[in-house]
């Protein structure tokens, strides 16, 4: 009777995921070994160990992980997906040459809706088999690339770029990127994957009227807003010049702060503005690998953490990077700013995975979504394999993921309950189409 | 008859290895675009472009490179390969508690010849998978380690560890290390791939008089002398209280520095100091994720090259890393250098493969024989595969394999003329079997 009871209590879902070590990114960050998630339509149903997981879920599928870890999809807080066709294109150049001298022109030459659409598609390719499942980006054309990344299937942030100055072929006027952006947030709000969002661009690119009226645009749609902030040493003497003020304390001077914001960078700032973003719950995109190849320098992040500042990872464009891997944001950001702060015990292993997963959806406001492995959230996960030699022996996991792991381990990579990497191939881009029209592209740039 | 005289002079050689990019690391570093290069036997019999390769010699084999790049073996001028068995047993502490509570203690218990021989085939595997051709070892136990590397076929340097204190089951005095390093000497002086070496330790483990015998012996039978230098402002400050003098003006006055020695990290180093190594030819084994993990610092390596002091790449240890890649070295080297000294000109691609591919030979005494594509010289060398979406597009190939490539990409890897890696799997090593007998190490170490 009481057998007949437990199977008449069985709940039938869609996969159960199995794996030699289960991290959750919840609660205590407790290893849980021999770990299983059950996944029903794009939920996660329940997470714990196998035994009890198997004792009352039946699964369609069941995906086993011997030598296997699966934990949070990764979280990329901030890129420039298209650029990614601009990989190398001028690299080890001081920054003003790099942008005015070959980005700008570049972007001002190739941009458009068609650049943007096949851009994205090698940007998702790429990050998706490096286990990221969700990315902000900031850019141009995003209706473009929402449509790209809806057809494949990634979770998204789209931040409609706001600049003071026209550019051609996208926005003839200030006036033009908030009508591109409100329309981008009539587009999209509200759907499953994603998110519509105002992006102005930074503080020498985007007068006080502009932010405010962008700021504005997020509080009316209720949607979140993404900049860049406090990167370079420049940056800051000019945002001083100008109004008197550091960046985060000019922003809170005009109204900006507030936990819709996420702001990429935060390089220099002072022990007030930590306060700040603290205070004002604004999430951190640190951007190490960028902030190093454009020697903009190192963000004080150890000091962030401990003032509370909730401090997430992005790769910033693959062409001040030069690649979209959270995993190698992590191995940077963990080994960099312990030889900054001369302390090896700052940014440990556990603390790195959460920059990039928790820490991550709290940021870009999908904290209730994604960012963690918890029954009612989406399933947005991945399925890394142990069984190389760069990851032998094992001894603690949240290390491993920390400093050796690499992208070639991601195995299976789940949103929203679909598989869209399985055995280390997308499901849905189609890899050499996607290079082959990538090199055409190349051709074209390279002239 | 034009015809004839040109089929008469084809030379027969074993291999033609085609590719679209050949960087042969000689001369301007320019990149040989549908490059080859002729092999036979051991050597490198000539390197061009295919067509020009391609009308002198016939090969019993072709290998065909559509979408991949040659260049030289990476060579890895420093580590402790063994300690691969101790990779992630102990991270994010201070470095003494590291070393007191976690690794002296490990390698206590542990070290022996078996220990070192299993642990060694498990760092060859990584190391070969990820380019690595040839490496510098400071350990003990090397005739062990290199009868392993023998029967793999790889290429190395065996510095035998010299200590002024007993090791258990290694040496029972001071003596001991002197007998040791002298036997390995005998044993191995003149061998086609290794090469025996004397390897104090450090200044804070390593008495004046000790180094100055371990540099006879490396002067009497004119082999490499490596060690540990300036790595941490302690050892800084203790060498100036013990002898008055930094570290390498000490090294100086007891006559150690020569071309015959190649130190590992010189982090912190005076402008004098740089000018004393850049003077005396010596090599500099740079470990930049060492040194961040473990909090040393950052060595001024922008300096030091210009200065002309031959600096080349190491990993360390896996234990303090957490892995041995070479290509993973240059990334952060090549992205760290431009943040600390607000260059983002310093350490371009080309000089971070320099570093690590000639400048490595040279620092070892092996410049003769590896560390460039040439006539004359060993065939050590690499083919990576350029088809993967974050090598793609490609405007710069060394921009790439400085910033983007990843082991993953590494196909083929040559050592003396014997492919060792083909499309990615080891041809000496059983894979399974290495990560086993690792496993069996682990639940053991771990207790």
């Amino acid at each position: 009777m009481t057998k007949n009871l437990k199977i008449n209590t069985m709940k039938k879902v869609d996969y159960i995921i199995r794996a030699d070590f289960l991290l959750t990114m919840e609660g205590g960050l407790e290893v849980i070994k021999d770990g299983a998630v059950a996944v029903s339509g794009s939920e996660i149903i329940e997470a714990g160990t196998f035994g009890e997981i198997s004792k009352q879920h039946a699964a369609d599928r069941i995906l086993n992980g011997k030598d296997k870890v699966v934990f949070p999809g990764l979280i990329n807080t901030h890129t420039h997906a298209a650029m990614v066709y601009f990989r190398g294109l001028a690299d080890d150049l001081p920054l003003m040459e790099w942008l005015q001298n070959h980005i700008w022109p570049a972007e001002g030459k190739w941009m458009n809706e068609d650049f943007v659409s096949d851009a994205v598609e090698l940007a998702c390719l790429e990050m998706l088999k490096a286990g990221v499942t969700t990315y902000c980006d900031h850019y141009f054309f995003q209706n473009a690339a929402g449509k790209k990344m809806e057809h494949i299937g990634m979770r998204g942030v789209l931040g409609a770029g706001v600049i003071d100055f026209p550019f051609t072929g996208y926005a003839a006027s200030a006036e033009d990127y908030f009508v591109n952006a409100e329309n981008l947030i009539k587009n999209w709000k509200g759907h499953e994957l994603l998110t519509p969002c105002v992006a102005p661009h930074a503080i020498y690119t985007c007068g006080p009227d502009n932010y405010k009226r962008a700021n504005a645009l997020s509080d009316k749609y209720n949607v979140p807003i993404h900049t860049h902030l406090a990167e370079t040493e420049f940056e800051v003497a000019e945002c001083q010049k100008r109004f008197g003020k550091t960046p985060v304390e000019y922003f809170e001077s005009i109204g900006m702060l507030s936990e819709r914001l996420s702001a990429a960078h935060c390089v220099w700032l002072t022990d007030n503005e930590i306060e700040l973003l603290a205070k004002r719950n604004v999430g951190v995109a640190h951007c190490i690998e960028s902030n190093m190849k454009l020697a903009s320098g190192f963000a004080p992040v150890p000091k962030m953490l401990k003032a509370g500042v909730n401090v997430a990872l992005g790769t910033d464009g693959a062409a001040s990077n030069n690649d979209l891997s959270i995993l190698g944001e992590m191995a940077s950001a963990a080994k960099v700013h312990k030889a900054v702060s001369k302390d090896p015990t700052v940014i440990d292993g556990k603390t790195v995975l959460s920059m990039a997963t928790i820490n991550g959806a709290n940021a870009l406001g999908l904290g209730d979504k994604t960012g963690s492995i918890k029954a009612g959230k989406k399933a947005d996960l991945v399925i890394a394999d142990l069984n190389s030699p760069h990851l032998t022996p094992i001894y603690d996991i949240y290390s491993h993921i920390a400093y050796c792991m690499r992208p070639s381990d991601i195995e299976t990579v789940m949103v929203n309950g679909k598989i869209l990497v399985e055995n280390g191939r997308t499901t849905t881009i189609d890899e050499s189409d996607t290079i082959a029209k990538a090199r055409e592209w190349q051709a074209k740039i390279r002239g």
